[in-house]
């Protein structure tokens, strides 16, 4: 079974899908190992599928989901970092950047092993920190899992198979066996190319290993001072019945306390205990001999992975029986590699360049060859000039840097400005909707397992323990009916039972014939009224009197909005400020007033630099893909200062408040007010009430109000413009001037209750 | 007061609204009274809003919501006239056509009153009986609803009390009694135009008044003979509060027994008792001087129905106050001009004129006003021909017919023909699905009451004792949630959704490459496939491979597909037929099978003779306002039998099955089969399973089978294909062959699941 695929299926294999496991310390500022738990913001480390932690309570293990390409990975990892980072932040932490610790306290006791609530899982990390030491607990790696395409391999193996009586789950784990072997056989390759642990801490050490003869060697942590079992540990990869036999046997004879502990370069996985692997066959495949690339911020490039990825492909053509002499030869050659010295030359350059060469020929079948071949290319270079591997660039930084420490310190920090960079968005889904972003980022913090299901759909699936949850949208879940949807997706509709349910909405017709509007005059002739076209835009064709109409002045605008649109409106024209009710289930979340894009004057600035000035807050950027957008200076905004008697380079007196723009979207520069705790009680009920007429659970009511900070009275009144069935999170989550509202996490809360009660209280 | 309105305000007074009370009685196909109870399969009386019983329990009551137009008026009587027809009709029954009763039994005590829940209602009818005697009280009667329109009367009232004491209820009630008196005043003129009652059986007649000493007069129901209070009750019209008094009294004094025995041509209305009107005011006027008109299958035509609006506004109009002497004057007038014979001349032409001519002159302010003149026109011609007055008509019909008994007879089995006519459809609500009018008949029939929110929309409001129920599309309720919509409105979700949850979908992939596509080639070359364009119309671009393709053969329908489209999908195929499953709540309800427009052979007619002959099928009609669509006999016709080697003119071979399409949709002359009872219960689990993951209530399954009557196995495969959250009632209500499925019933059954229980038990 060792010629297994064809070439026509290196496309498909190239679909296979890859997870990542990254470790990483959490640190103080001064590159101290951080004493502070493991934050309760994370929701449970028990079932965490993102954000767990490793050996010690300060190691963070960010994991994601299996992945078919290279650049979704590197997105998880953007957002899981983002949200660690940003509880980070609060607490002065930084993640270390290095496999390997610069500082370790010289009363190791002050390093707590990860204080898990499972006592059995405290009992084995205690066990590990007793029997190989704290200090090589605290290397940290990057595991990379891989499950070849089954589409393709599943099929591969039936073939093989057919006629035979040989079981498929059989065929299929010794496949992954022998792969095993062969990767065990090559990897020394990857070693050579992307080690990245030349140097640790000078008091690092353990009793079982010893100390490191000297710093500059190209994988410390692949070397035998690295993470290793006991010497006597020797397991056979001939076939899974004598590798499983063999890890049971040692952890009989207590080498092992798990059979987790087993610590190899590759592991095979399905589950636990082992032996079900025996009849259940193997899912995938985990590789482990990676260190953390320190000059990436996620540890690992995105080259580098679909180099490993290629790597592994071009194994499975690597079509001779591969034997446990030969995984033995590779473990030697791996070790001499991680051993010798950064700058050495590579061992054996004759393979290194058949492996190349090989994955050259595969790399060639791939739609995506180009920049694959380059990726080749540079390493092919570096089996020549060892100084351009990771180690021999890593170990030229940090010689050059104060010292191992502070050169990690300030790749700490300058990645945590990039974690934290528009920390409104969610690092890696910013082709989601901002709404959805935040709906995300809450779910992916609490340990809310996470499937896209349509990107473009911003079409999500949320399962937690045994309970699942799609969201579209951000907010439009099964909370929600159907039908409620249908209420506000007809304007005409919200309007009438929002009326027959006594609440109000401005009064009005709308009218097909011009006749028919004009003899409507005496039922709004003595109240401020709109005269409107039905589809309109930028407000053409509207007539708003203030004051009671005079019949003739009314007829002109039936006449003057029938010039636009062969469907008029005459409605009731509530003067005052429009805000946005976001309402949950019947309580008003928050409240915001959209003003359109202003700045305040200063008497020293021109228009045109109070904008530039203004067009530096934070949450600004590009319409739709930041809470606020950019303030244009166009022809528009030109209009709009005109009729203030402003140029561009007027300078306005001190405090005067100049308006670029007359609507108010937040695509136009407009921005949004937080007056949630300011808008009287009142407003709040009718909202509430609208919202539970049109049966929903998620709302977004316009009002208008005369004045919102007094009652409803004769003169001061109000009334329902619009209800939104996918009211905008962003709006108040970073409302431009005033308090952030939480709206996202609600979501989160309201589809699975349990996480309100648990946030914050968990370990 | 006699002044309220302006000429300005005639428009908004045509928008008031009007409701229709329409009597009739169930008589068997010789004419003789129905002994039948009411049905049980019309709800409850007790709470119906539209089928009721009057004092007989043979004795309906027709009942309309108040309606802006005339044409929704005889729109509400069409559907509960065809209601009430399709119960009579599997009993034998007809609904008589006059007012007026042709056969009484001699032993009235085969006439049963009304058999209501409520004792004291029957009790109330006993009384009835033995006062007025049952003769009188089988006279039957239209009553005609109206209230001013609120908008512009209730301004008109503020505006006249402005300033004064006066109250706004009593001065809006004050000008009700004024239109009252107005309307006793002159009503005499819609006796002389629209009265229906010549005839009598000749056994007609009370102790209380005698027997009429004639047949042949303008209106016995209106004359002395008639519905008449004991000539003691002789009530105000001067004040409300004089009005209440009288009755109030003349029910203390036995001379009534309730309140609403107070049989006036007009009554205030509010509710129970008078006299909470003094303090609530009147809210519409009842006008119940009709005969039924017997040349009219709803007992009024629209042209009368628009002129009695018009002669209310006119009345409106005629400002000049009227006394109790100008009442009792009009009821002198009345009574005269319906004891008179038929063909009298007018009792008053120059009154006449006078109010026809206020009537022009309203018209003429009216958009409409062409319509409405030709209709006063036409009054106006019977001012002087008695003749040409309905009464006049009738009167000339009856004497040409064998017998009075006869000529309503012939009448009512005309009617019960054009009630039944299409009965798929739900008559004056054609302008809705027909999947909506399907559910709409059914909460009719049962007592649901029905709000047209948005009727291109084709959603209504539903409402039961206190609950409220919207509905759109005849199956979108609040019973659905919206993330479900979301899941099946995105064809790429469903499947994935699907398949997640291990049910079997066709696999497949799709493509933007041909490249790409290629290469996915070694995952199909062992079974059926289809290749697609993504967006195909009438299967252009499709290639299908019942047989393994080859590679060369894969690659050409790739290209083939990717000239028809950007994207492009490779899907398993799965021979056998397409099947829907109506889904509801996780319970199959109903099974179609779709085929394709076929005719089968006789050995004798041509193909289109066969189709003339297939077309005449009463489920056949234009697309959409029928079950089933008659066949074209266009070029693709002509092209599918071509392919048969057929033309139209061929005569095939009797029993052979012609098809006449490829698609089978309904729109195109497909016809759909229930199968219901006969596929196996294997692929009923599987549809309920979809529908189940799909969280949904509603659900239409698509579903390929190999053959429906074996299980599952490896050579007989299913998968599901699409899933629909508004499932289609009319395939399934109406199938082209099969039986028939109440779906719309379900739907009215599953949102007020209380009607389930009484369905078929109620009285």
């Amino acid at each position: 079974m060792t010629d297994l695929f064809k070439k026509e299926d290196i496309q498909l294999l190239w679909d296979s899908t890859v997870g990542i496991e990254r470790e990483t310390k959490r640190v103080n500022e001064d590159g101290t190992i951080s004493e502070n738990p493991h934050s309760d913001q994370w929701g449970h480390r028990s079932y965490h599928p993102y954000i767990l932690t490793d050996f010690a309570e300060a190691q963070l293990e960010l994991i994601t989901p299996p992945l078919k390409s290279s650049e979704e990975v590197q997105n998880w990892l953007a957002a899981s970092h983002q949200i660690v980072a940003t509880t980070n932040d609060e607490h002065g932490e930084l993640l270390w950047p290095f496999s390997t610790p610069a500082y370790i306290p010289e009363d190791r006791d002050t390093v707590k092993v990860a204080q898990l609530s499972d006592p059995a899982e405290v009992a084995y990390r205690e066990h590990l920190a007793e029997y190989y030491g704290k200090d090589v607990q605290l290397i940290s790696g990057i595991h990379y899992n891989i499950e070849f395409n089954p589409q393709i391999m599943d099929q591969r193996i039936e073939e093989t198979i057919a006629g035979s009586d040989t079981d498929f789950k059989t065929a299929k784990s010794a496949y992954y066996v022998e792969f095993g072997r062969r990767y065990l056989r090559y990897r020394w390759l990857l070693t050579y190319l992307n080690s990245a642990t030349p140097y640790v801490s000078d008091n690092y050490g353990t009793e079982l290993y010893g100390q490191p003869h000297k710093q500059g060697m190209r994988s410390i942590r692949q070397s035998r001072y690295g993470y290793r079992n006991h010497p006597e540990v020797q397991v056979s990869f001939n076939s899974l019945e004598e590798f499983v036999q063999d890890i049971e046997r040692y952890v009989e004879e207590d080498y092992l306390m798990l059979e987790k502990e087993f610590y190899s370069d590759v592991r095979f996985r399905r589950g636990a205990p082992l032996r079900e692997m025996l009849d259940d066959g193997i899912d995938y495949i985990e590789l482990r001999n990676f260190d953390i690339n320190p000059l990436h911020p996620y540890g690992m490039t995105t080259e580098d992975m679909d180099f490993v990825k290629l790597f592994t492909i071009a194994l499975l053509f690597k079509n001779e029986p591969t034997t446990m002499d030969d995984v033995n030869y590779g473990h030697a050659l791996n070790q001499q590699t991680a051993e010798e010295d950064v700058l050495a030359p590579i061992a054996d350059k004759d393979e290194a360049y058949m492996l190349l060469d090989l994955m050259t020929e595969m790399a060639a079948e791939l739609p995506n060859a180009d920049y694959l071949l380059q990726i080749v290319d540079d390493k092919r270079q570096q089996i020549e000039r060892p100084e351009l591997t990771l180690s021999g660039r890593v170990f030229k930084n940090v010689q050059t840097a104060p010292s191992f420490l502070e050169y990690g310190i300030e790749l700490a920090k300058e990645y945590q400005e990039l974690y934290l960079k528009d920390n409104y968005t969610m690092h890696g889904f910013e082709n989601f909707e901002l709404s959805t972003q935040d709906v995300l980022k809450e779910a992916m913090r609490l340990g809310v397992k996470i499937d896209v299901i349509d990107a473009v759909d911003n079409f999500v699936r949320f399962t937690f323990k045994d309970q699942v949850h799609y969201v579209r949208n951000g907010n439009m879940t099964s909370l929600d009916s159907l039908v409620s949807y249908f209420m506000m997706e007809n304007k005409v509709v919200t309007k009438d039972i929002l009326d027959e349910n006594g609440i109000a909405v401005p009064q009005g017709e709308q009218f097909n014939l011009a006749e028919k509007a004009k003899q409507y005059y005496p039922l709004v002739k003595d109240m401020p009224i709109v005269v409107k076209p039905k589809n309109t835009n930028y407000g053409i064709g509207i007539t708003i009197f203030n004051h009671p109409a005079s019949q003739e002045d009314y007829n002109a605008a039936i006449d003057f909005a029938f010039e636009k649109d062969d469907t008029v409106l005459v409605e009731e024209f509530i003067e005052g400020t429009e805000l946005r009710f976001y309402i949950e289930n019947g309580e008003v979340l928050a409240i915001v007033e959209r003003q359109p894009a202003f700045v305040t004057a200063d008497g020293k600035h021109t228009v045109s630099e109070l904008v530039d000035i203004e067009n530096k807050h934070p949450l600004r950027g590009k319409a739709h893909f930041a809470p606020l957008t950019w303030i244009a200076k166009g022809r528009e905004e030109e209009t709009v200062l005109k009729d203030q008697d402003l140029t561009f380079d007027s300078i306005p007196e001190d405090g005067r408040k100049v308006f670029l723009r007359q609507n108010s979207n937040i695509s136009t520069g407009g921005i949004s007010i937080d007056r949630t705790d300011e808008v009287l009680e009142e407003y709040k009920i009718y909202a509430a009430e609208a919202a539970k007429a049109l049966e929903s659970y998620y709302c977004g009511v316009d009002m208008m109000i005369g004045d919102w900070t007094q009652p409803v009275s004769e003169e001061n009144r109000y009334a329902i413009i619009e209800a939104n069935f996918n009211p905008m999170i962003t709006l108040h989550r970073f409302p431009g001037i005033g308090q952030e509202r939480p709206i996202g996490l609600h979501v989160v809360y309201a589809i699975f209750p349990e996480l309100k009660e648990l946030d914050g209280k968990m370990k």
